[in-house]
């Protein structure tokens, strides 16, 4: 993987085994040469190369190995309900199997070889898949699923069989979900439903069945992939095909771990491009949960900050609860573009409605006060004594009689309003009924977002049941929690999408001039000295102050008459690690005779502490700014990424740090500066100036350029600090550490 | 309520409505002249005043004022539920009516007065209450309860027939629920549920609906307060009286704001002292929020961070939804105190395990490995392929069988185990009705804590339906993030009430010395310099530095000479803020020719910027801390309260302060540096060493008593910076800043 003629990124997916533009034998993309637009600077593809699953999911001929209609063998459940299936999807079944005739009445093929047609899928109930998938290969099959598991979830010998399994099928066209893997995907999906659909991906199965049975809230799902082990096809591949799937409303995930992260970002960026929502649980919040999750498929669940910047940068929708991936996704995929941000609370009482209310602003929405001439209008309906402003209060008694629609159509008719939400805290049939009712038929009169939180932990009351779940306008929780989350993530999702431009299209594709300067910089398996390493960050461009590396006191002196007065003076070597602490570090230096001390002074140090020097950096002093980090470091899954952070004591006592996840552009850079805590400091605090902010976001641009140039050659770079300047001064780097590979 | 011979606080609750000890009149709490120990030096009480409400729960007469029984009439069904309730509590119905004979076949009395016997509780339907009440408190009635709205929480002219309301029954021995409240306190709970109860406080009685209907899932309520506008009965009042009840398990509030801040406290301390749980979900935690719960129900919500801060003190578990609330009350109501604080997560997916656990882990739950021996123990009947090391996954089968409950078993057996956690993400009848069968017959007959989360979105399933709803010992769940909410605040309970000690106990009742010293300081109406104000923490032992006034540059040089090389010189004036910005302070003076310049450049800058100065400090040099910022501000509701916190950019930027309620003993402020997010400053980073926090504690007590003997005295106080030095050395207040009032 190395040694090509810049830097490259070690990837182990084979569809991101790609090879350094520039070298001979050029890159392979999924068995085709890749064309130079394919890769980025970094090696790695540009553009997802999913495969086209319609014969996954619409086959026209599925053969099952292993099929069995013996009593008692679990095989025969297995095969009777692929039969079920297959029917559905109007397939034909071909029973494979080595002694009998037929199962359940339909002919048996003794082998793989043997069957009557080219299947466009095949499911392999056998324990040892191997060699079927061979014969399955050559027969030209174009998609097998294999159930059978001890495979890489049990440890370095399940490993080395996927391998085996995984090298089968590279050699050949054909596509294997699993191993490891279940009947999740020949489900039987409820087809009375109606509207946009949650399509599910789930890296364990038993986990995707509280979507599963949304269908019985009246949800409509349309596909189900259990990728389970992901020896071949993976999770990215089925997000990129359903992104693209016109019945698909919203794509649910549950996650353990990453295959591969550029192929998950490229299969993201479609979903992105596309609009398609898609919300995610992604195991390994903690150490705990990410060493369970490798355990179970045994897939790396990658650096927690790091997946979860990735998915940030490409919208994805990260929860925590199948609760609420279960409410997230429902409401994203039916619900309309919001068509204004407002959101207003309506109850039957105060209590509840100022309790809503409070949460959701908590929460991060907007309750716009409603307009004098809005509440007046509320006031021909409500009593004058209680408030409408938002949240509005209808007391009670309005949702009785003819009030109660009039009340709500209002209330959905000002521009300023995109959500209505109406907690039902308890019900109490008289008023509840009445109002549920108006409800759902109101918002089958509008396209704006109607939601009700069933408050009561009963859940088997008709209004609920029939009524609100009868309904695919209104929305539906059961909890104030889960509707805030759903309708947060809503319009913040139609925000993104608004704005969304692809970083892979602007991601550079050949070097930059700046690569062939900082080339001639590296130093193979050695950290740089501060000054080697100034001289990186100048050759890409960032600045660094007006300095001169000196051995002896007289060309210090002389030195420090070029850079100018003031100085700081710094011992300078390949290994200096704390040398503020150590006292090798010299500031504020205004005479000659100070920098002839200083000299003396840090070089006596160096002696008693027995550090090995290159000699003394006499440097411009650089005062009054934002001290900050940026820094590059790898990530198992996603490569080299950008780390930003306030410095100082931000940084080492509250790692106030955002991660940045290559490519990203300009915008996503500002939102990695906007989610710092410590961000006031940037923007002046206590009568200090603003910072130079458009300097740093270019200082963080142009450091992840370095990193996709220069790849594994560059295994950490650390600015500490860079001293970003009063607006339209710029940034400075005012000390350095590079170490090469 | 000023005026008394040392600082009072202003109250206005009557209960509170104290005067400091030492003044001739005396304190009055709730009609009776106080004890001297009943007073804290600020002049509030030590222990809560709750009426004994056994005769309002369970009255042995009722007068309904206002009784019908004419159809179609509100108080008729009013009327209907309040026979019904008292019939249910033995008491005997006294029907209210200038002209019936009798209602619903009860002899009617024409008036108050007419009233057969003294009653226990009269319930008055009427629109006008504050006659009836009058009449009333003549009678000598017992309880009053006011159905009628239109009060404070209407503004101000509803605030005054409160006030009205108030008088009257403050002048009698009458206690009164309401007014604006409802039936609650008459509802029917289920006799057959068993084991202890929740008892319901709530402020709107529709927000107590959810908790309510807890019943229907076999959670057993016993009481249910519904407050409304407080004109004297308070939240406070039921709380300390739930306390003390047997039956009662856990507290649920629904509480939009306090009338009392000190009547609150001294509640929760009771049900602190007893171990008694309190589940409240507090609005207020956004401006919104607050306006809002205020114009509900008139009460303040309080500032949110000091609320926080006080339910925190005395145990008080805080949520944020009603689901929340049930969840929690119910789960704490009923388990048993743990054995241990280990988790383990159970489930038949490692999905669903490495999920849960990585949810648990995150939550701060402790989740430990299982020994050797255990794990050899469980995989007797579970593969060897599995991990059971926790989270303990079965692969399904084993549930299927006898295998199950010996797992189970085995895992609750465990010494280090508490709680166990089963998951069952996906109803699959084949297994999960047995699993769930096993779990609840393994709860039976263990005391440890089984919580089941049902992770089905339907919720009609027998197995959650009959059998785990049918369980007093399973804790049932519908999401995983309310079942770690409950399990939480479960262990952390327990942890509180072993180790509490109420802070009222040790609360001061007379003046300190330091009292006597520091009022002589004190300037009515004015900020005090910084040397006046240096003074005053000197009167409460608070160390400050050598320091000295001077009024010309030969009075600095011989101050300097006292106070020791290198000294400080800041300018000094009763007016004189962001002294560092104009220049007014100088560092590191090393010679008297230093002092001089100094002295010179200090009083020039002043004169230019126009600053008065009293003179110039002198001041001892002290370096090498951490810098903090400790202080008091007064709050509506709880009077003076000390902020502690991180200084520099950590309080200016991030507000990383902490707040402590008084009284609080040292394990509070110890608990208040605690949760300092900046905290590992004062562990030492970086090789610093880490801070004297016993001084800082002790500092932080000081202050305390300082504000508490002062009271309004005293408007502000600011220390800042509080460096905290080494290990041993102590803390100095380099600055400090005080108001008078």
């Amino acid at each position: 993987m190395l040694g090509s003629t810049h830097g490259t990124l070690t990837t182990d997916s084979r569809r991101t085994r790609a090879i350094a533009c520039g070298e001979q034998s050029g890159p392979v993309v999924h068995g085709r040469p890749a064309q130079a637009g394919d890769l980025d600077v970094s090696g790695r593809p540009l553009h997802a190369d999913a495969p086209d699953l319609d014969r996954f999911f619409r086959p026209r001929s599925v053969a099952v190995i292993g099929a069995s209609d013996a009593t008692g063998r679990p095989n025969t459940g297995i095969t009777r309900q692929l039969a079920d299936w297959a029917e559905r999807v109007g397939a034909t079944l071909h029973p494979v199997h080595p002694s009998r005739p037929s199962v359940f009445g339909i002919p048996c093929s003794p082998s793989v070889a043997d069957l009557p047609e080219q299947v466009d899928l095949a499911v392999v109930l056998v324990g040892d898949p191997l060699p079927v998938i061979e014969e399955l290969a050559d027969a030209k099959a174009r998609f097998a699923v294999v159930f059978a598991s001890g495979f890489a979830e049990t440890g370095p010998e399940g490993e080395a069989a996927q391998r085996r399994l995984t090298a089968a099928v590279e050699r050949s066209g054909l596509r294997l979900l699993g191993p490891n893997t279940n009947l999740n995907a020949f489900e039987r999906f409820r087809e009375d439903l109606e509207g946009p659909a949650i399509a599910l991906i789930t890296q364990s199965g038993h986990q995707g069945r509280p979507v599963y049975a949304l269908q019985e809230l009246g949800i409509r799902l349309s596909h189900w992939a259990p990728t389970g082990n992901e020896a071949d096809l993976e999770s990215a591949d089925f997000l990129s095909y359903f992104a693209e799937q016109p019945e698909v409303g919203a794509i649910a995930c549950y996650l353990e771990g990453l295959k591969d992260g550029r192929s998950f970002l490229l299969a993201a960026d479609r979903a992105a491009r596309r609009g398609v929502p898609v919300v995610a649980v992604k195991v390994g919040r903690t150490e705990t949960g990410a060493r369970t999750a490798a355990s179970h498929t045994g897939k790396l669940t990658g650096a927690d900050a790091v997946v979860d910047a990735a998915l940030r940068q490409y919208g994805v929708i990260r929860v925590d609860g199948l609760d609420e991936l279960q409410d997230t996704a429902a409401l994203l995929a039916r619900a309309r573009p919001p068509r204004a941000d407002g959101v207003v609370v309506y109850s039957i009482s105060g209590g509840t409605g100022a309790h809503v209310a409070d949460l959701a602003t908590e929460a991060g929405l907007s309750l716009p006060v409603l307009s004098e001439a809005k509440q007046a209008e509320l006031h021909q309906w409500i009593p004058e004594y209680l408030s409408v402003a938002n949240p509005v209060d209808n007391g009670g008694h309005p949702v009785g009689d003819h009030r109660g629609r009039k009340i709500i159509d209002a209330i959905l008719d000002d521009p300023a309003v995109g959500v209505l939400i109406c907690p039902v805290t308890g019900p109490f049939p008289p008023l509840s009924d009445r109002l549920v009712r108006d409800l759902v038929d109101a918002a089958e009169q509008t396209d704006k977002l109607v939601c009700v939180v069933w408050g009561s932990p009963v859940g088997t009351e008709p209004a609920y049941r029939e009524v609100l779940l009868g309904s695919s306008r209104v929305a539906t929780f059961r909890t104030v929690g889960n509707c805030l989350t759903a309708v947060r993530a809503h319009l913040a999702h139609h925000r993104f999408t608004a704005a969304y431009r692809s970083p892979f299209d602007e991601a550079p594709r050949t070097p930059s001039p700046s690569y062939r300067k900082a080339q001639a910089l590296m130093q193979p398996g050695r950290q740089l000295s501060e000054h080697a390493a100034k001289q990186l960050l100048r050759a890409y461009g960032i600045r660094v102050p007006r300095e001169q590396l000196v051995t002896s006191a007289a060309a210090a002196v002389r030195a420090a008459g070029l850079v100018g007065y003031p100085v700081v003076m710094k011992a300078s070597g390949a290994r200096i690690a704390h040398k503020t602490e150590l006292g090798l570090v010299k500031i504020g230096l205004t005479s000659a005779s100070q920098v002839r001390d200083a000299y003396r002074e840090l070089t006596d140090i160096a002696r008693y502490e027995d550090v090995s020097l290159d000699g003394v950096l006499v440097c411009q002093m650089v005062e009054q700014g934002v001290e900050m980090v940026v820094g590059v470091t790898h990530d198992d899954l996603f490569g080299p990424t950008v780390t930003v952070g306030l410095g100082g004591v931000l940084v080492e006592v509250l790692r106030d740090t955002a991660v940045g996840v290559p490519p990203f552009g300009e915008e996503q850079a500002r939102d990695m500066l906007a989610g710092l805590r410590g961000r006031a400091l940037l923007d002046g605090v206590r009568g200090r100036p603003a910072a130079d902010l458009d300097a740093l976001v270019e200082v963080v641009l142009r450091v992840q350029r370095m990193a996709l140039e220069l790849g594994d050659q560059l295994a950490e770079l650390d600015i500490n600090p860079l001293l970003v300047l009063p607006r339209g001064q710029g940034a400075v780097a005012l000390d350095a550490l590079a170490v090469c590979r």
